[in-house]
């Protein structure tokens, strides 16, 4: 019988993943309307002002704001109206002493004009208007420049493009935008009892349901899966699947990864390249192999789903989104009182799979050979490895799936 | 001067809002990789047990749980292994008295045997292994059904589709799913002054940045946004503009919703349906409109940036969820201290934008027409309308933007 040589520790195991991935250099040229969640890989410096002309902040009357000087509600000053400015406009006016001009909020402000009167501190009469309030200069005027100045840098590398991002690119009339490329992975089903989703399923067998799973985490966490045939359980057919992905980021195999007498990707990393770890003192989720050839990280995953998806959610996504350059994302956290009593395995840090119903954590207790196991969970409760029963009522902590 | 009837409150204004949208009844198939935060439109039903025979759980012996009992550490039972079975295989063997077979875990259970020791508690000799452990019958056996049984629904109708549920339902061997169609979002970009992205920008103009930054919180949260040509400050530009958008599920404007005398969008949607309400009492962001043209709700935002953002954050977010069949989602809090006094005007709820460094909450405090403060922002602070101060130091809920 073959062995795990020694597991490590969760967290022994954690940071030997974060090292083995390095965020990924390439980079792509999209169009700012698909460049959501997308990670900036050059600054963006304005070409221009923004505004690049100074505007009325507010609708009113663009004045000289020295024409203003000592009005009052019962002393106002009279200027002659002299045009109406729309924004979009580009005005001729020219404001003289005494002059003024009706202007729209965003409006370009006219030659002569130094300020904007509001019109709630005006009144109209014919071709003239009552001042009420005195202004001072670029009162209520946007200066060119004052959102952003001309060679500004508004976005800096590595920043991820959220919608307010993505709008102030907009305002530099930028269309394109350089992005890092999402990182390649490569999701490859192993096992002679799986079968390809859409075929007839043969006595014996299974559907090829973890990689599905997989690539949509991968999705979720900036990755670019790759869809690759199922792999046969032969050193050979394994071997030749693994230098044909190499071209990938990142190669993650559903199942293969234990130590029975058909889990060969042990062999056939240590083959092509090194083993950094194999089995992690955790429950589910345990016989997870992790290994380099040449540089690219390779991940083993259990064919258990519920193992699978743990080791998918707990190492995958994050060395994906290491790759991608994302931040790693801090997962909602709610806490809520054990439905019952929970026996942990001492020396194994248990992630025990949580139902919340009317604020109670309900263990979602199935074999890891469950599929339905995950998909009934709201989150998960670690169990650290030096805790071995968690009581009845004692509250938790959920990290929650969503 | 024109003016809003009467400002209605945030809470008034949410509830109108919400009523306004109706989810979507449409659906699509579409191809289960593609599935991703999908919600599903009916339900799925299981056609064949998972798994679909009774499987070895562990790595062992597949034996007659009869023919172990009595076995010990000093007494184990001898068996005749006639034959390994693993996963994949259609196991032809049939395990008579006191036979076993070497069996992997997810083989097919053979015949005869009903039960599977671990291979820990064996010990092999020759053609022999010895027991060492008793097993009561179905010990280490997954039974067919046990995880999905035929006919069971998995999963129902408006679940969203993550990654677990995916893999469910690729265990079920399925390649398509019906899902709610995503809802179709106009983001319909106003003013003469507003220019095309990628266009040359001419003076008195500025870049059509809002509806980037609309269309990317309608892809955030399940809309599909269509992008829609600037339309220009007339009554019939802009009726013949809603008219031709009405194949859509949403209307959503930038600019034009204010009382300016080119502010012509409330006019226009009161000659084709209804005004629900113009105007909230929230700071930025006062100048909101939001009526109905047969049943379609349209959506009028400031043209200014932060104003239009947060009310698209606000607003059209919960909106386009609504429509979508997705759970509102509660965006992440974290509290820290206020860095300098802020004054807020009574009678208007404020939503303060909030830098965060080094535990601060830092307001980040432009005019409203600056796209360059909610770029900044991490988040914002809510300040209540009878709240009109905010002392520096005060500790203060930042609702995260991510």
């Amino acid at each position: 019988m073959r062995q795990f040589k020694s597991l490590i520790s969760f967290d022994e195991a954690q940071k030997i993943a974060m090292n083995a991935v390095k965020p990924i250099s390439r980079v792509e040229k999209v169009d700012l309307q698909n460049a959501q969640n997308r990670v900036l890989a050059s600054k963006i410096r304005a070409n221009f002002a923004v505004p690049s002309f100074d505007r009325a902040a507010m609708d009113g009357y663009a004045v000289k704001a020295s024409d203003t000087y000592g009005a009052g509600q019962f002393t106002p000053k009279l200027l002659k109206v002299v045009g109406s400015i729309y924004a979009g406009d580009f005005p001729k006016l020219n404001i003289s002493q005494n002059q003024c001009a009706k202007i729209a909020t965003g409006a370009k402000l006219p030659k002569g004009a130094d300020a904007v009167v509001m019109i709630e501190d005006t009144g109209r009469e014919n071709e003239d208007v009552k001042i009420f309030k005195p202004v001072y200069p670029e009162a209520n005027v946007s200066k060119k420049g004052s959102d952003i100045y001309g060679g500004k840098v508004v976005l800096y590398e590595e920043e991820v493009l959220n919608p307010s991002k993505i709008g102030v690119i907009a305002s530099l009339g930028m269309e394109i935008v350089e992005v890092y490329e999402k990182p390649r992975v490569a999701v490859i089903p192993t096992g002679n009892e799986v079968a390809e989703v859409g075929e007839d399923l043969k006595e014996g067998q299974v559907y090829n349901s973890n990689s599905y799973a997989l690539r949509s985490i991968a999705v979720e966490n900036g990755g670019k899966p790759e869809r690759m045939a199922i792999v046969e359980d032969t050193f050979e057919s394994l071997k030749k699947a693994l230098e044909n992905a190499l071209s990938n980021d990142f190669l993650v195999l559903c199942g293969g990864s234990s130590v029975g007498k058909r889990d060969l990707l042990v062999d056939v990393v240590e083959n092509l390249g090194r083993i950094l770890f194999h089995g992690v003192q955790i429950k589910p989720g345990k016989s997870l192999l992790l290994g380099q050839i040449n540089d690219t990280p390779v991940l083993g995953t259990p064919g258990y789903p519920t193992a699978c998806l743990i080791d998918g959610y707990i190492f995958m996504a994050p060395m994906i989104r290491k790759l991608a350059r994302l931040p790693n994302i801090k997962r909602r956290e709610v806490r809520a009182r054990l439905s019952r009593r929970v026996v942990s395995i001492l020396g194994r840090q248990q992630f025990l799979t949580i139902k919340l119903r009317e604020g109670e954590a309900i263990p979602v207790l199935r074999e890891s050979g469950a599929i339905t196991c995950m998909a009934e969970a709201d989150g998960y409760v670690e169990i650290p490895a030096n805790v071995d029963l968690v009581e009845k009522g004692d509250e938790v902590k959920i990290v929650l799936f969503r």
